[in-house]
């Protein structure tokens, strides 16, 4: 018999009906003759309930406890979707990180899993059980309750498939799989069959939210075979897996977006050795990520523009070290734009391809829509667009790819 | 430096606002230089909610699962507090029932406590730290969750108390202390200083709602000494204490009484052995517990009447399992009353007295108020009145002992 983890995430659990539909899935599973570990996370807004009442409590938390208050959302959801599962028949019983265990390291809120001992769950199942494991949480070698950031129940999921040799680890979801684009602003987008996992990594970094990259790089690192579906129809979704499992590889799978960059133009910087030490250094040291950059050609050799993106929620921390910075730097003004975005074109099959890049440029340039920045990878092609061009931006790159439904 | 626990049940920390009221006793008890160990019980309403959701999760729910559930809520207290009294400056860190570890034998949803291991609380205390323990909970050696039932975080901080040596266990709650009789039916009535272990068993068991019953047996075994303050003040309480630590000792401490009693009686039955077996195995067998009894005398040795009080909430299960055993045993009618309230008086110095109960009887008597029942032990009287009665008659046996406040 293959064992299959089966995830649910927030909005799968979000009340005691929708706990009963999770539990549906995981009957029809059992009763197809598979071994099941469930993995819940907590309800959807419970997580957000608590840590507003840490954050109540005191301004600077220790993190130690914000992790022992904010567990307990999964710690709930486990107990009753066990409850929920037996009143169905099945042997179901729920575990929390510290009763797997999960181990963490120290870094609370955020913590990375070092290991996870597979030994009690494996005993439960051999004893015909189905547990469900709190995600979210593990636990410190000293005892203490850790939790794992976001995506955590996600990656909770993947290493507990990867420890107990699972056949597959099944992430339900509100969506129905992965798409081709983000289905709200491309009616023409489809739902994938399967996905590389370096695809799905490069489409979640930037910026589809289906899956969260942590969780993504692990299954990948321990080749465990993701599939994402609907907890609302339960019906096949997108599979993420090894390149060599897809037959027919298309040279772009899927397109991502982002809204959550803004660009920084320093213009009239004068170009000399240093000054982009100069420039990110000091924003390095300020925790914050600079993700696109570009520095025009100056034209007379001594004063150019160099342009570049931060996350937009850094942008006014961005703008004060700048501000200091520039006292020495001496570019004569700083450009803020918050009102970008970036789009990005993803696909193995691009390695083995070339005129990827100008398929982009051009279908852009068809739609008039000036390209302000790029960036690429092996498997991807940025670039950052007025926030006003997204959906016609989308559009043209999903039919130039032949990405549409009907195609 | 001495050693207080200080427990603060759901309405002292129902909210942030009154979490941090309750942290500032904290603060005042190790300022003063005490070393402090607080315990919490979960937020009013939060294990009615919890629990709520495990009955609507499965009628027939597994109880390791209801603890599971039920359990978070004193986790997420212990954790919230914990971070009031680091923002105050003070050293806090939570400690989950199993973080302790305070271990219980598997009777879920009531677990016994079978053992308390001092050494990591010891090991905070030595570190400067307060630690916050969540109440209510325990851990099985299996390690399973564990909750200890009914005045459970009472229970939790007790077991505490015990093993760490602590001079005293403060329970913080929404009343001032213990008084001689409830404040909102007897206006005379007045806080106690101090009362002892027995005396405090006695009214527990006999309806006083300020401590359960469990706690007080355990204080009373392990010598713990107990306070009951107000959270609202933090003004000095009433400490249950040795009789040897009460000088000057009334005959009557406190009066209490109990609306949760029904009232049955056998009309008719015929007096031969077995009689009382044939009646009493059966509603034991359904778990049905029988306080006091009364068999009338049979004047002419045939027929007797048989009176009894059982839970009112086991009435109707009492009048069913009668009804069957009444095929047998032949009384002319079962005639129930759930219209009655039980009234106490509790006092160590009975022991030494004499015409306590006559007191008693002259003072309801000389209210025209009939007694129904009467049980005694070696230190309580208690009587079984018409409900009409309760008030009139608190009144009458505050006044004929004494316990009147301007006395």
């Amino acid at each position: 018999m293959s064992l299959i983890v089966q995830k649910f995430g927030g909005t799968s659990v979000g009340g005691l009906d929708r706990i009963a539909r999770a539990a549906r899935h995981v009957k029809r599973a059992a009763d197809a003759g598979h071994r099941i570990v469930v993995v819940v996370s907590a309800m959807a807004g419970e997580t957000d309930r608590l840590v507003a009442l840490v954050r109540a409590a005191g301004a600077d938390y220790d993190s130690r406890e914000h992790d022992a208050v904010v567990a307990s959302g999964e710690q709930v959801t486990a107990g009753l979707m066990a409850l929920r599962l037996q009143s169905m028949g099945l042997p179901a019983r729920s575990f929390q990180g510290w009763q797997v265990p999960i181990v963490t390291d120290r870094g609370h809120g955020r913590a990375r899993v070092l290991d996870v001992e597979p030994g009690n769950l494996a005993a439960a199942i051999d004893d015909g059980a189905i547990p469900v494991v709190a995600g979210f949480q593990g636990v410190t070698g000293e005892g203490r309750v850790t939790t794992l950031g976001r995506g955590g129940s996600d990656l909770s999921a993947v290493v507990l498939a990867s420890a107990l040799g699972a056949e597959r680890c099944d992430v339900f979801t509100d969506v129905e799989g992965v798409f081709t684009c983000d289905p709200r602003l491309v009616a023409k987008a489809h739902k994938l069959d399967k996905i590389t996992y370096e695809e799905m990594l490069e489409l979640s970094s930037q910026g589809a939210k289906v899956l969260h990259t942590r969780s993504v790089a692990t299954a990948m690192n321990r080749r465990v075979r993701l599939q994402v579906l609907s907890t609302f129809t339960g019906a096949p979704g997108t599979l993420v897996v090894d390149e060599d499992e897809i037959v027919e590889q298309q040279v772009v799978s899927g397109i991502a977006y982002s809204r959550d960059d803004a660009k920084i133009t320093m213009v009239g910087l004068p170009d000399r050795p240093g000054v982009a030490a100069g420039l990110f250094g000091p924003l390095a040291e300020a925790d914050i990520n600079v993700d696109m950059i570009v520095q025009n050609i100056s034209p007379d050799g001594e004063l150019t523009d160099l342009t570049f993106t931060v996350a937009k929620g850094d942008l006014d921390r961005a703008l004060e070290a700048l501000d200091v910075s520039n006292a020495t730097l001496g570019a004569r003004r700083i450009e803020p734009d918050p009102h970008v975005v970036k789009v990005s074109v993803i696909g193995v099959g691009m390695r083995g391809h070339t005129g990827v890049a100008g398929r982009m440029f051009e279908a852009l340039a068809g739609k008039g829509i000036n390209i302000q920045l790029i960036s690429t990878s092996e498997i991807k092609i940025s670039v950052l667009i007025a926030e006003d061009y997204l959906e016609l931006a989308l559009r043209a790159l999903h039919t130039a790819y032949g990405l549409d439904a009907d195609d």
